[in-house]
């Protein structure tokens, strides 16, 4: 199981198009290419997907429990309302790295809250895209620690 | 860009057959045909929906974003739990009406927030499907308006 | 009784030249202007009045028990404050619909509740000065309907 | 000083005629018979009034300051909001007895706190207009016992 | 059933003797012989008791739903934390009256609140012994009414 | 030990005499005879209690530390009031089942919370007096598993 | 419509291999062959679906309108956050069980609030997959009453 | 404009007679000599008003946009209650300073929020009636400073 | 008056017996016996008592009202719950000592809040039986300091 | 003693430097300055320091108890968060005065509250530096009237 | 390593000084001698400090990893703001007393919450200076008992 | 300006030693050192402190504002109570990334929220110390991008 599964919520195909001030130029393609990158650099592989809908990244999550190493997750918006991927997570035995594209802490009061926070490893936010490939080379750090 | 979204959360298309105490006896068809008048009357047309997907929703709104003068939206039950539909919409730069056909601060407490709200441009609630119509003259208005 | 009142709260008089950012260049008068023609398409006169005295707006709303068929209020900044006034049109047996010019949803958070909403029968906010005159439609519309 | 002072809050004027379900048939006029029987029979006098107006209730209880052995006030819809009521209380140096005709505390929880209650002596609640009577009874005591 | 049920909970037996700048010199001895008279005017006969025990306060309501046209009880500190009473009282279908010798509204924010307040007709606090004479009066009334 | 203990708490002693319309026409003798019925297809008997008494259900449950296998408790108005019980609860190794007759969480907010659930294996709420036999057989199933 | 609807929401696919301390080591497929052998002996059939997508959840409690006597739903993550589901519970008219494997009370605070619980007739919660036969036979026994 | 407008709330006409422990010996007429001293010195009139009608302090405010340079409020009980006088004075471009008689922090928690405070350039609270004097010379100062 | 009582609140008649990684393994006579020396040592005799109903509680500290010298008390679970054991304390002139066995502030969060520390002149958690030795010392020197 | 120390908090010696959109472009050597002028001029000298360490305010406001006849304090921000300088001043027997340069009450909510004004005399915020001056002076009137 | 830590936070040099009617008359010395006196009737030697900085606790709490066999301290008002003392003693292997000379629970709200309680294995209040030697005591038969 | 501030608050000087299955097997002078060399690989130097007291860390960001490009600053405890370094760092114009060892929205609920992440660009949590390289790394791409 060298493969690290990268999951993208909801709206994040607009990366790029929608709101650059906050989210930065970079695409969603961008990012997939940055992290592939880096994870081959590790010798994984990276199965990377994105969706609208909260039940296909419950999906992707139940197929990393097999399949995958790691998981890197920027789940927007679910975030905070999503107790069913949280669900989903706490029955994935691999680490789980939660990533936000801006500093949720700095936006309004219902976004400050995470219900992925309480079962991710780590969470890095507001490093732009950039943040998926700290995630990709921490997950990488900690598989080769065991 | 002569064309309105008007987009229907989950449950309504049990409209008119659902608790008519409260939702009154129109079925969604008939909102439809009342819309489809009142815009034709401002030389617009209507791109009608309705799904109990939140995904749906979403890939709707986002597709309004190059396809719609104006966005009317009854988000239903959403309305109390999708950030992601919020979002959604933030990434929309046209105005958007919510509309409510009862007046959710009769309701439980629940009911009295509105994720949308903090989005929505105007909020009409309790006008019975007639809100429907108010929300596409409005939207007419304002895009006269410029 | 083929009458409908329509009132106004404190600084509703000054509406045109306060914060036309948030309020519109509208006047009240213009509004009552709007309002009357309504009105009139339907067959019903307008009681038309704005006060600054919370008192003023009760003893109107008294007056209403006998003398209107329904009942449009902007009750402005008495929205938040005031368990008189919403009194008052508990013992109307009258259709009621509440208006607000802005969206107070997207305003600060002591703006998001309004005592008046639990007696209304509709809520309209946001519709600028227009929100009126859909008032005026509905309250048609409902006495109409019987 | 053999005068009591008794002030009614608003929409108290429509005593017997607003919801007799809750408050009753008595009229205010009753009420205030009862009272000056009662006041009559302990060797007191009574000023009785009622307002919709805020301002009057606080002119009223500064005059009884100087004019009024004791004051018994149904602050109505007042209890609930009015900081300037209570104000005006404390700097009286008579008691006071705060009467509601309904069982506040049965009703809608907005109702359940009062400003009012922080300065009366005591509060009746729920025991229909005859409270006024009790209420009187209890300033006749109150003061024979000095 | 020409009988009323005074009911008495923890602590008033120290009447009289306990902290007399809050609750006066009457002992509860002399509560029980005004609320005789009082009832006695009325045609009504006393059940009179006091129980530091709540199980003993239910025990009497129990009784009372088949004993007694009416119930005060001045729940004392149970007042505030009791439930099992509170059901006690919905089970019976005579008014119900509670009595607080002093104004709990101005002591502890932990006295404000009694869940006995949900069941009964009325409340009549801070009105020394004499409420209780107070209550027995309205029952008498609220039992003529029918 | 093949004994069951099966408490009932405050007013239980009232069941199908009080409020049928929330708790049914069956009364605490019956729901004795189906639990016993129940228990005893399993090869187990019954110790049956009901006490408006805090403490006495506090003693049984620590009788219950030696001489039952398993318990069922309805503490009823105590579910929302007792910590007592709860600490009695954590005393014993026996698994516990905490049964209510009506559907706690459609009633008023303060009986949403259980202090017992917090110790209870289950929790069975709505199901009538049938919810003990439910629990007996829980019970029976859970012993069995050891 | 001698036919019970059994819906399961997000994660329960998993039922068995995720978290056995919690949810024990039966699967779905186990609770199936339960629930078909108790409603069998009852005389009824059971439609037994499982999903992680809230919409298909919503769209079989649409479809339990005209098909199903009764409900059972394990909204699993789902009874925390969608009123969406609850809306859809809300136009039918069949009696609904809400079942839960674990006793939700015992967890995180967050799942101590079921949205689904305010519209349920009953909820079983930590009996494991047994609660899903005790809720089969509380259907039969309610629509033998009928 | 060379013209400061002082408004004072309820209650306030009876500083110097009310609870001087806590307002001083000082009338309001002292008050308003001591302003038109402080003003006067600065080139600037006074236009002082006092009233116990918060619809009158709005009248002022309104006129205080056309007519004065800046406003001092006290506006007592009214900082806590009133959003209406707030939008009175978001409608004024001039400068706003709120004074506070007696220190607000160290009484009531009821009187720690100020709806005023938001506007407010400066909040002068504890300085007894001389904080009247530093609120001329800080307009003094603003208005100097242009 | 040379007699110090010493109440222990419900479930301490297991103490020993009851989870002794919290509570430890002495028993309730172990802790009798270490109180009446340290007692003794200074010239006090002790009443020591034990009950798990609240009345018994009440009952003994109205009797410490002209008994005793000084209570210490370990309310237990009635710490969280009980108005009316401080309502009795707080009827009592002589000095009172709380005592925890266990550091009450590092267990459940209803758990932190005691009523009875509101009226306790000392508050001893977490040392144990040792608790209440130094309780005794506490009360003989605040005693003969007089 | 005709000596006032004047205390400022941390980050306050960048006065000038930092933000001068909201706290202007006065430095603290200017404040300084001012302040000796007002206090001169009544008979005073002035101990004016800086520290951005909580410790040394508290080390200066001990030395305040016998050095200084008044202490002027801006707390910066250990206003929102420091008891201990609360309790520093607590030990002081002469009159404090809170500055804050901005008016603290229009800013973030977290800087609404200050635990120096359960102590202060007097608060003066949003006054810029010139709030010191009225602070100097307040002081002086204090001391001239005993 | 026969020697305790017992350290002081800010203000405690005042004591003795500072508000006898809370705090009494002894001095910070009068306590370490009773404290030297305690300690070395058990065999242990004391450090004694006390600093009005929190940094100053915390390089004592880390010194005391190595050279402490216990600590007791008397956080004062850090006990309830400072995170940092906590994590300290987090790090700290050996049992930790926690003192407050007056009953904190009798004191003003925020004085009811210690962060440092939840380290501490004790938590002696109101005890006056003698809670310290109670605190020695218990440390000795902490470390006796091993 | 070639120099990044890399600051950490109270405690970290233990960092190897204290909890290390929260904190990891690093000591700060392997974080330091790790700093160093991604610094320098970027062509930044460090300045790397570590302090326990809140006015250290204060100075050093003042410092920062004229001799660093860039601030990393884990601050531990201080995160969750110190308003004087997020005012610090709100008067520094370059950029700050947080940064803590464990994830700490895993840990207390008072560790969940941070004053610095109002103010940071980025927060990085539960990295375990490779998150302090991230943010070295994260500051050169920031700074390169300009």
């Amino acid at each position: 199981m060298k493969r690290l599964f990268i999951l993208n919520g909801p709206n994040l195909n607009l990366l790029g198009h929608r709101e650059p001030e906050i989210y930065g130029a970079d695409t969603l393609a961008d990012v997939q290419a940055a992290c592939e990158a880096a994870a081959s650099a590790g010798g994984y592989e990276v199965s990377f997907h994105q969706s609208n809908a909260e039940h296909e990244l419950i999906d992707w999550i139940q197929q990393a429990r097999t399949d995958a190493a790691g998981i890197i997750i920027n789940p927007a918006a679910y975030s905070h309302t999503s107790v069913a991927i949280l669900d989903a997570l706490n029955a994935c035995p691999c680490p789980v790295i939660e990533v936000h594209i801006s500093n949720i802490h700095r936006r309004e009061s219902f976004r400050h809250h995470s219900f992925i926070s309480a079962r991710a490893d780590a969470v890095i936010a507001g490093c732009g895209t950039q943040g998926y490939v700290f995630a990709v080379n921490r997950l990488i750090s900690l598989l080769a620690a065991g």
